[in-house]
Order: structure tokens, then C-alpha cells, then sequence
């Protein structure tokens, strides 16, 4: 129908000669690239889904409901009993994933003449949105074993004085949890500076061996926690992301949301998941085993593997990863080249997943080693 | 917890002493304030519904199609029966809400240091969404009977050679339709000062006594048009917005997209509605006429009424049109008052609540002239 092309349209400067986001998405045997939850949800979960569409459905005409009220008073009461710190509707927010939660936050504390921090290689997402919302973009530094550099981090703070610093916690490709004292030296390296936000990004903390900083949340009122629904609870599909804060921060970002940004319908399968939260966090705790015994065998095959909180593993180091990551497509593993020289990240699938990438990468080895 | 305020903490200069936008979501026998569609879905929508999701939530741990391509393929298809003009997938894009279509377009084609106009009163989220995006918004004329000043709006946007010009049609809250001719006189407007890309905003199109301007779109790779399933379909609860353009703007707007901003439950709901297009259709035909009743029982009331293309009526005057509001209120009956001096809205209901309306405004009418 036409010739046109984007760079014909009137785009913005700054898009001109971009693609878009996101991993490739090819049809091979084993998809072990997108840090998804490889157990389906369980059947009683599936009907529990169906029925509460269902109710929905029959007041689809309506407007749903603006505040998601009951959907947040749930999701309060889970981060209250995994978390260990007292919370209510009033301290969290939720939207079509954390992509859109960490968006709703940069139009409210970052945008055009303001910017934003953080330590790579670490979540792409951030730094993209921080470009589609306008807000300047900074590459904090970390260590070669990818842990942030507390005294280099301190300084960038203290130079930038961005207005919102994004610290991912399990990092997200290399799957290490920051200590919490690093998390709070940052905090106050951020409020010193300027003052500004601190949006810890904990899409993973259910996979970790340590525990959610929520409690770090009391006292702290420019601090946010974002989570999401799509990793522990096996819910990618969904789109539901969801921060927790002080009530003014979720005050705040009411200002920028787009209204009835929350669907009746995804309101009642994130409500329908939460009634079979144990269940799913039982994946969890089976993901949790496969994870450490993919790091133990991809140690003992000879590999560098760094250690991980998350339900995914970067491993490496290969003078060509994105070679590596071929040969090992040809094997029939989707793994993810997040494009961090040296290294790659494979997402923990089921053990027959998680078997046919190890002989994958055993094969592979050898032939690197021959 | 917290006696933290908005304005304690950084948020951006332009959002201190705002209030979220919203319509007041109260509890009254009679709801006419947001334009909603009266009739619920049919049952056997309701179970297809159910069905679809059911299915879509055994793959719910999988991230959804990124790229939404069978729901697309149906809207276009929708599109095309209805619209005689020829569309495929590669011209629609959807996201969840006209709101989130509009967002993408403004960080595609707007933001910081660029300009939208639009012509007001209409829709406020155009203007809200470019406040959002860092878009600077320019508030073009209108004659005094609502209708757009042709000459005032070629010389706006000669004298402000905007980025992004917004038309919407039927426009909200007055109802009227621009004729096609005045769309096509600005869309030459807009590329003679800039070239700038023009939005039609078709949110209500199905309700008007005339045609889509789908088939404008041929060889006017700058025009978009913008279309819901919130109003003519009767799900305001499913948060499903559209685009119709050339291919290279659906190209565009996956520059700036949150990756996955689309739930497999939403399409997989979204696809279900469409299977029951001509049973949603015929509850339009019911709106029309009960929406051209309100025209003329309003007009035999003595109220001024604004001609209507959509599925609400805009009439007046009052010298108190908030003062009007809540008289209304009092008799049971939420109608808007979107700020628009001695006039009011009031959305097509089912006849029952119509009639309830009628009665209350026949009532007011008294009381105002007593």
C-alpha cells in the first residue's frame, strides 16, 4: 500500500535509525531466553481465572475500576507477608507491568531536564524508558565481576546528581543481589545529592537467597520498590507490575497514569493468581534448585558463572558470545546475548530443559576447547 | 504511616498542585457521566469471553505476542467492512486504550521541545497526555456553536507550525462531527507549515449519522486515525484502543511501545468481542435512536442541544452549568460538566434511565424558570 519508511515520517531525532525492544522470538524446542516461568499455572488456577474474567466480562461496559482498589489491597497484603514490613493499599500501585510502573515514575520524578542512573549492564528497559520519557540517561559503572562499585557509584551520584537512581536487585542480565548496605549507602549518596529517587528494581527478589528490601521502605519516603507478577508468579502473560512506597509517591503518579489505565479483565486474573499464591511460590522454591544446579553444572563444565539471586544464570566468558549463543541455537537453546562482551544469560526452564541446555554448552565447550 | 505530600517530594515543576483527571466515580441510581455503552455484553460473549481467556491463561507464564498480530488482523478486517477502505495488519496497532495509542503517538511524534494543537473544548486527555509527554499543547479555536473555525485553525497552525495536529470527530464533549472536508482542509494546513502528523480522533465514529474518514488515509502517509473498542463494542472495562495509518507509522510507534504493552488476556478478550461485532452493532442502532430521542425531548424541554454524532448529548445553557450538575445529582442522575461554560453532558443510556434523565432535567427546567 506504501512506500513510506520512518524516517520519511516526522519522527523525533532521536529515534531516527532505532529498532525496536525485545528478544527474538523464534520458534525452536527449548525458549530459554526471557527469564520466563517455565511451569504453566496449575489447572484449578486456570478455571479460578476463567471464572473471574467471567464476572468481569458481565460489567465489561463500565469503566473498571479507576483506583484498582481491591487489586492493591491484595498485593499489599502478599508484599506484607513475604516481606515483613507493614503495608496497605495506600503504599503501592500497580499498572501493565513494571515496564509501565518504572514509565508512570519517570514521567513523575524524571522527564525532559532531568536525569536518571543506572549501574550497567543492568535491566535495558530502564535506560530505554528513561529515552522514551525524555529523561537523560546516565551509565553508572560497575565492578568487572558486576557487582556495583559502592566508591565509583557514590561519585557519579555525587557528580550527575540525577534525579532518580535506578538500582536492579537480582541484577538483571548477571543475576547477583546487591547487598542491602550498598543499597543504602546509594540512598543517601541520592539524597545528599540532590534529593532524588531511588527506584529499586526487585522483578526477581522471589528467586533470591536473600530477602526483599521492603523494610529498608520506613522512613524513607523518596524510596520505591517495583515488582512484577510476570517471573514468581508465572504470569508474564498478564502484564502486571506493581511498585510499593510511601502513600505520597502513589499520590504522585495518579497525576501522570493514563485514567482506567488498569483493565477490569487484568484486574481479576491478577486478583485470581493472587488466591493460588502458594501454590506458585512452590514453583519458586523448584526454579530456586534448578537455578543452583544449573551454576553448579556449568562450573564443573569448566565455565565462569556468576552468582545468581535470580531464575537465570549469565555464564561465560566466550571471545565471541554472540557466536556462542548460535552455536548453541543450533543445539535447539533460545539463550538471551544481552550484548555484555564475553558472556551470555540462560533463563532456568524445567530439569528437561535445563538438561538439554547443559548438553548443549557441554558439547559446546568442547568444541571451543578443541 | 506517613505525612509525606505530593509536593514534599521531586516531582517535576509542572505537576505540583494538580489533581488526577478523572470523572467523580459516585454511587447514584443513574450513571451518564462517562459516556459507557448501557447494554452489558451478551451472555454468549460473556462465555466466549471466559473460553478464550481460559485458553490464554495455560500460556500465561509465556510473554504475550509482542506484536499482538491476530488481534490486529481482526481489527483491520473490522475496519475494512466497516470503513470501505481497503486495511491489512501491517495498518493497525492497538494498546490498551485509546489513552495509550495517543501516549505512543505523542513520544513518536511530540515531546519535548515540539507542539500539538487541538481545537476545545474536546476530548481533555489530548491535552493531559501531552502534558504528559513533555509535548507542548496549543489550544486551538472554535466557533460558538462548537464547530470548527475553519479560517481561525489554518491560521493557528500556519502561525504555530505544530508537530501534531488533534481532530476529533464526533467531537467530545459537544458531539458534533467535522465534516471531511475540514479535515481534509487541515491536514493541507499541517503540511504546508510543518509537515506535522494529524490525529482524527474516531473514538465515537459508530454512533455517527455518517462515515468513518478511514478511506482518507489512501496517499496521506501523516494521518492517523485513532478508534476504541471502550464505546461501540461496550467495553470501556477492557481498555482496548486502535490506530489506523500507513504501515510506516505502526512501524514508528514500536520504537516507543513498552515490549509486551498488550496482555494475551486482553487479546485473547479483545478477539472474542470481535466474534460478536454484529450483536454489538445492533445495540449501537438502539443508542442512535435513543441518543436522537435525547436531542429532541431535550429540545421540547426549551434546553439549547448541541446536533449529535455520538452516543451523548451536550446541552445547555445555564448561567451555573456546575450548579446544574448537581441539581441533577440530587434527582438520582450523574450527567458531566467537563468545565465547558453553561453546558452539560449527558451519555445515551438504556431507555429507563433516559427517562429518569428526561425527568429530572424536565424538573430542572421548572424549577429554573420559576
Amino acid at each position: 500500500m506504501s512506500d513510506v519508511r520512518i524516517d520519511d515520517l516526522p519522527v523525533r531525532d532521536e529515534l531516527r535509525g532505532k529498532s525496536p525492544y525485545g528478544a527474538p522470538q523464534l520458534d525452536v524446542p527449548v525458549r530459554l531466553n526471557t527469564n520466563e516461568n517455565p511451569y504453566p499455572l496449575p489447572e484449578a488456577l486456570v478455571e479460578r481465572i476463567a471464572e473471574r474474567v467471567r464476572e468481569a466480562a458481565r460489567g465489561l461496559n463500565r469503566y473498571p475500576d479507576r483506583d484498582a482498589v481491591q487489586l492493591r489491597t491484595e498485593l499489599a497484603k502478599y508484599l506484607q507477608r513475604t516481606g515483613r514490613h507493614p503495608l496497605g493499599v495506600e503504599n503501592v500501585w500497580a499498572a501493565n507491568g513494571s515496564n509501565e510502573v518504572i514509565q508512570q515514575l519517570l514521567q513523575t520524578f524524571g522527564g525532559p531536564g532531568r536525569t536518571a542512573i543506572g549501574f550497567e549492564p543492568s535491566y535495558s528497559m530502564h535506560a530505554l524508558i528513561a529515552r522514551g520519557t525524555g529523561t537523560g540517561w546516565i551509565s553508572g559503572p560497575r565492578n568487572e565481576d558486576f557487582t556495583i562499585d559502592l566508591a565509583a557509584a557514590e561519585k557519579a551520584i555525587a557528580e550527575h546528581r540525577p534525579d532518580v537512581v535506578f538500582i536492579t536487585t537480582p541484577n538483571n542480565p548477571t543475576g547477583n543481589a546487591v547487598p542491602p548496605e550498598t543499597v543504602l549507602a546509594l540512598y543517601e549518596a541520592a539524597q545528599a545529592a540532590k534529593p532524588s529517587m531511588v527506584i529499586v528494581d526487585e522483578a526477581y527478589i522471589e528467586f533470591s537467597h536473600g530477602d526483599s528490601l521492603l523494610p529498608l521502605l520506613a522512613g524513607r519516603p523518596h524510596l520505591v520498590i517495583s515488582r512484577t507478577m510476570s517471573k514468581a508468579f508465572g504470569a508474564a502473560g498478564l502484564r502486571l507490575g506493581y511498585l510499593a512506597a510511601d502513600p505520597a509517591v502513589v499520590d504522585a503518579v495518579q497525576l501522570v497514569r493514563l485514567p482506567y489505565h488498569l483493565s477490569a479483565i487484568t484486574q481479576a486474573t491478577a486478583l485470581a493468581a493472587l488466591e493460588h499464591t502458594d501454590t506458585l511460590l512452590g514453583y519458586v522454591e523448584q526454579l530456586k534448585s534448578e537455578r543452583d544446579r544449573l551454576v553448579a553444572e556449568l562450573r564443573a563444565t569448566g565455565y565462569d558463572v556468576i552468582e545468581s539471586d535470580a531464575n537465570f544464570v549469565q555464564f561465560g566468558r566466550f571471545a565471541d558470545a554472540h557466536e556462542a549463543w548460535r552455536k548453541i541455537l543450533d543445539r535447539g537453546v533460545l539463550v538471551r546475548d544481552n550484548g555484555v562482551p564475553g558472556w551470555l544469560r540462560v533463563s532456568a526452564g524445567t530439569p528437561e530443559e535445563n538438561d538439554a541446555f547443559l548438553d548443549a554448552v557441554r558439547e559446546l565447550k568442547k568444541e571451543l576447547e578443541a
